[in-house]
């Protein structure tokens, strides 16, 4: 089988973005599964216009998405996306959408396709701190979830679909008092941890 | 050179403290520095006596002790210990002593010996978050702290110390949601760059 | 115009909820509306059950639902509701509901219709910390907020409805240390502010 | 008797300091205890001649200082005070003191002689949440408490001596996200009360 892995460029200052540096650490096979790995840039639309692009080029079985949460503390599993954008700063190419619904003939929501519960059990038994999210906010990050699953489900595709968000990298955190972070060991356990689970139960 | 690397055992309901686990895991060798490595327990004035011996046995050249700060965020190099004892909670042995002076007879307070502005530019320099910190608090590390520089000095010996309080490891947050936490690597990566600073101004 | 404020009872071993201390102190006329005020239980169904028979009894042109949001420090005005029940704690007649469709035949996500941008700009006008709330959780509060704005569309009933949770009171973080609060002044005021710009749109 | 009372103006970017705030609004007789209000700059030793100065004027039995502790949750009624000066900011007169002893003479440290932990207890009794504090960092809030209690000490006066930190007022933390912060009305009633205890115990 195969799963493609989604990770962004960096955004909102940062000259890294833990999401890339984790997948272009993942291993390439894990379990069963072929590891293909896609960088999609920090915007509104192009995110998932490559995403699909890739999508159709690869047929994977599942899609899992990572992107960056600064400021959360552990590894969060998202529950669902929701059909809006409204952007705090603009994009990484000048688009700044408010309270725009992201397909205006879509679902309001779509809940991630993938083990949610599953997922964060797997990745705390590994004593890494993980739990479920309720909300991937309103920014590209949402935004590319909600794309996918809208474009799995419009199309009847038997394609899995979710979203991991991440928190910072320690590097990112020296000049941010009080703001937690995460190894980067870690969090590549954690993805590995997350495809293994999406992969033995697909 | 020697230095005398103290850490603690588990206290407050944890089974693991990570200073110790640091502890276990530092170079017996670090630049030219022989490492002496010793546990003393979380208890007021035990502590000290433990530590005491251990400096009468080994003569170190430096002292450096380690302790888990629960909530904190990054390796914080504490710059002052104070005069008193005021416990929260219970030590390993059961006291706890309430606004109670360690020495009736010492300093109201001593600063650190080890240089604890080039420790924290190191260590940020790996990447590592790590900041000054102006409060042991009031329970045994605050009281390790001063009872070590209370009896360096009092003793007129040559012998810098001082305190580094390190977050709860990844496994010890599982269930305490939204509590930072720092990989066992970075925090052994941290102790050992604190130590090469010690010994290099030595 | 009427509109209808809902809040609900102590839960979570808290002896009060912030959202009926603040019902309580409300006005019972705001500009041109008249306000009718209900005390729901936290408890699945049962809180949207005695919701829709005042829905019914006053046929008000506006519902504003307020629940604790224990941890958060401002006034945060829920954006959208899910089609999902998720415990971590049994509500206060015992249920305690994990992943599990609010009504399995409903959109998966709802909107709130009234305007929280302008409730959360009026607020921060009158120096009141406010913002949007992407998740209203998983817990009865989301269960509540959905199952209204449920009830209208599914009715097509001319009411607009919307969710706004509050920090906890001041007393109530006594004994939780680093947790934020407001006061039951700043609350009642904000909440007083949401129904202005409720009544001034409708 | 009398008490001083001092606050500082604003600084690190801030119109206001939520201290002077609640200095203006204490009142003028407190039990037994006439109130002497001081504005003090945010500047290191011209704080302390300001106050020493009011001190002279007036020969007060105590001097409670307050001031602003931006990010802090509660009313922190400070234990110590420690000889070192180092800024991470400029004051508001340019100066930026480095690793300096305030006072290259005076004591490593000195605790505050109001009865703090009966503060604590007094403002929590009319649930305002209350703590010790072990920092009063080392910037121009440290500086005048050591400042004056020194002055204290040096000359053998019978004048009670410390240091009270609040938090931001709301109007401050609008767009500080995730910021805590205290009304005026809990942090001016906490202030009272804490002048009331020590009224009582001089």
């Amino acid at each position: 089988m195969k799963i493609l892995v989604t990770a962004f460029d960096p955004f909102g200052g940062e000259n890294i973005n833990p999401s890339y540096e984790v997948l272009k650490n993942l291993k390439d096979n894990i379990e069963n599964a072929e590891i293909i790995k896609i960088q999609v840039p920090t915007a509104f639309y192009l995110s998932v216009e490559r995403a699909i692009e890739k999508i159709k080029e690869v047929k994977p079985d599942a899609v899992l998405s990572i992107g960056q949460a600064g400021g959360r503390y552990d590894i969060s599993v998202e529950r669902v996306a929701i059909n809006i954008d409204d952007a705090r700063i603009p994009d990484n190419i000048g688009q700044q959408p408010i309270d725009t619904p992201i397909d205006p003939k879509g679902a309001p929501a779509y809940f991630a396709t993938i083990p949610i519960k599953e997922i964060v059990e797997e990745i705390r038994k590994e004593n890494i701190p993980a739990s479920i999210s309720n909300t991937a906010g309103t920014y590209v990050c949402n935004h590319l979830m909600y794309g996918i699953l809208n474009y799995v489900h419009k199309n009847s595709l038997n394609i899995k679909a979710g979203f991991i968000h991440i928190p910072y990298l320690p590097v990112q955190v020296l000049n941010k008092p009080n703001t937690p972070s995460m190894s980067l060991g870690d969090m590549v356990k954690a993805i590995e941890i997350a495809i293994k689970v999406i992969a033995k139960n697909n």
